[in-house]
């Protein structure tokens, strides 16, 4: 049986980056970009009025007192009429300063008498309250490089500079398979001696914290055909992740129908409670399977120890960074594993989440992450340091 | 003019919690549960096996060496035979323990020989090895709270208690209008003097991060028929944004003509840079107007100090933590105004962005968040504690 950091490691070393699509711009939340983005052209595109006022030629500021004002300028509009010696233009925040004009005053520090524009007490330096054309960057600059994660500062730097197709590294084609007889959908009647899949449900939000669609879903009964006829369908796909039929038992056909269908098998089984029997595998296509154990709190120990940063990976994303804090409580060592264990993240400190017995429902409840209580780490006295990962 | 903390107030007073609406689990994700959640039956809901082994009733253990298995339980199935005296069953993980049993030794532990089972060194003891009918939770037991964040966890809960329809506060309808007669949209073709509509853009991913979708998006002309025609058709969302036309300029109408059709100002400008012409109005059908400065990074300010606070008061989720860093850099007092500026948090510490001029593109570049530079506060030494906000 291998160690958690070591699986982790046997994990990583299969992802490579995704390959690309190109998507529009209002698919771009969380995306990564794919390409490198260069400005279409300078920017400011034009000399940018950056005050509502009134623009002239700084020059001529010695000689006029008081300035004729020949017309408005709003923004999105062209000036296209002469400018005489005197005469200073009405200008708006946005518009496109004449290139014959260096000098706004804002129209706050201005009088207006008869028709004719003054500014007693102010400056009038050239260049003032205009953005210059180019002055922020010019055309063919690179903008943001490829591998930049999308967000909304990013999002409106694209679409000032008009990219309306974008190529990211297109999202991982995603398979949730859940095994056992025992499963019925959540919303279907359930009897007596079954429960509901829940695991599809807590991996398909983990996806959505990633900004990632799951392309197929179905529960397979626990019979060799039925699995090995729902994997035959999605056998394709870039990941594969199965729920449940991975331990011991003599229902848990999974390591075997994987094997069977040429998935190699990288390793079965970690030194981590909960999940212990976890599978994983490596599609000769380039994809990887995750054999998941079926129980709700493992498969989402799993999701986050092993199938979040292999997915992170893929898609360009740097690790998270390691999160470490007190905890208010003490622990006795359960088992000689790597044992995660949820926990409630407050101002710093990590408080326990109470919960008796199988933990069916209550495990999780108000937790915010997991805790590590590592494998050769004897008791925990109150205060110790743990690692701790968020949920989402 | 008001402060920033008055004016945030004066938003946040406005806030109620949205209505509700069902929906179904796969949508449920970042939502907010509006009804508390109860348990529809005990869990675990029988006498489930919690491991692969041989079950069997304990007090025969005493007397009995060798076991004969007298037949298979998997999961999902019900077991439908007597079982005498000296008989055992083999049972898979998750399977129904018959309720005449109550011990499971695990497969790991056994050794079967001709037909029969023994146990040479594993414990027996009662229960052991079972979970027991509602030792989790009994049926009717408030399992989830209304005002609940239902993220993977809670998700995975949902989906245990069998909830495929759920009461969640709804999304607020959402409109974002882009004034401005430079504005083209993004991907149409733009002549010299006109821009792309960012803001629009930066909105919907911002509302991306919080999982609110837009309901209406437009570029409206600046010419106040055409301004009120675009308010007219969203007058009775809950949430209206404009951006660009709220200060000084002759092309300004946005507050004289949310005033003209009914939209009452509670205040126009806040002692804030950038994002100083902010204009915020009362909808007197419970919903508000958001009218904020055209500049994209005034426009992201704005969001992140008022509309995202809004959003979140109103679906009822907890206001953000502070977050205090210090800074890598010095920086000088520009403006008696509170400064919010681009910085980029590294290892608790924060950065400056490197932008010349007017920053159209490079601002926000690199830039992971907000820092405030107060008011009253004057030029800042190298290592001062700054509240910050992160973009996402």
């Amino acid at each position: 049986m291998i160690s958690v950091k070591e699986a982790q490691e046997l994990v990583l070393q299969r992802a490579s980056l995704f390959l690309v699509e190109t998507i529009d711009i209002e698919q771009a939340y969380g995306r990564t970009l794919a390409e490198d983005m260069v400005a279409d052209r300078d920017y400011p595109p034009f000399n940018r009025a950056a005050m509502d006022g009134y623009a002239f030629r700084s020059k001529e500021a010695s000689e006029v007192t008081e300035w004729e004002i020949t017309g408005d300028l709003f923004a999105g509009h062209q000036w296209d009429k002469a400018i005489e010696k005197g005469q200073c233009i009405k200008i708006m925040t946005g518009a496109t300063t004449p290139s014959e004009l260096d000098c706004i005053v804002q129209v706050e520090l201005a009088s207006v008498a008869n028709g004719k524009v003054s500014f007693p007490n102010a400056p009038t330096r050239p260049w003032q309250n205009i953005a210059r054309k180019g002055e922020d960057c010019a055309s063919g600059d690179r903008i943001l490089k490829a591998g930049t994660q999308l967000y909304p500062t990013e999002i409106a730097t694209l679409a000032v500079l008009g990219k309306k197709e974008i190529k990211v590294l297109r999202n991982p084609k995603l398979a949730i398979l859940s095994t056992g007889d025992e499963l019925v959908p959540v919303g279907d009647p359930v009897s007596p001696f079954q429960i509901r899949d829940s695991n599809a449900h807590s991996l398909t939000a983990f996806f959505q914290s990633l900004h990632i669609p799951i392309s197929h879903k179905a529960i397979v009964k626990d019979t060799p055909e039925m699995l090995e006829e729902a994997l035959q369908k999605v056998i394709s796909y870039d990941i594969i992740i199965l729920s449940g039929g991975v331990s011991m038992g003599d229902a848990d056909y999974v390591p075997g129908i994987l094997q069977k269908i040429g998935i190699q098998k990288v390793f079965h089984k970690v030194q981590l409670r909960p999940g212990k029997p976890l599978w994983f595998g490596q599609n000769p296509n380039g994809g990887v399977v995750f054999g998941l154990p079926g129980n709700p709190l493992s498969c989402q120990v799993c999701f986050k120890l092993f199938i979040e940063p292999y997915v992170r990976k893929c898609a360009g994303l740097e690790s998270k960074n390691q999160l470490v804090y007190p905890i208010a409580f003490a622990k006795k060592k359960k088992v000689k594993l790597d044992e995660y264990f949820p926990v409630e993240l407050q101002n710093g400190v990590l408080y326990p989440i109470r919960f008796n017995g199988s933990g069916d429902i209550t495990s999780t409840l108000g937790s915010t992450g997991l805790a590590l209580h590592p494998i050769h780490v004897e008791d925990l006295p109150e205060g110790t340091l743990l690692e701790y990962i968020s949920w989402v």
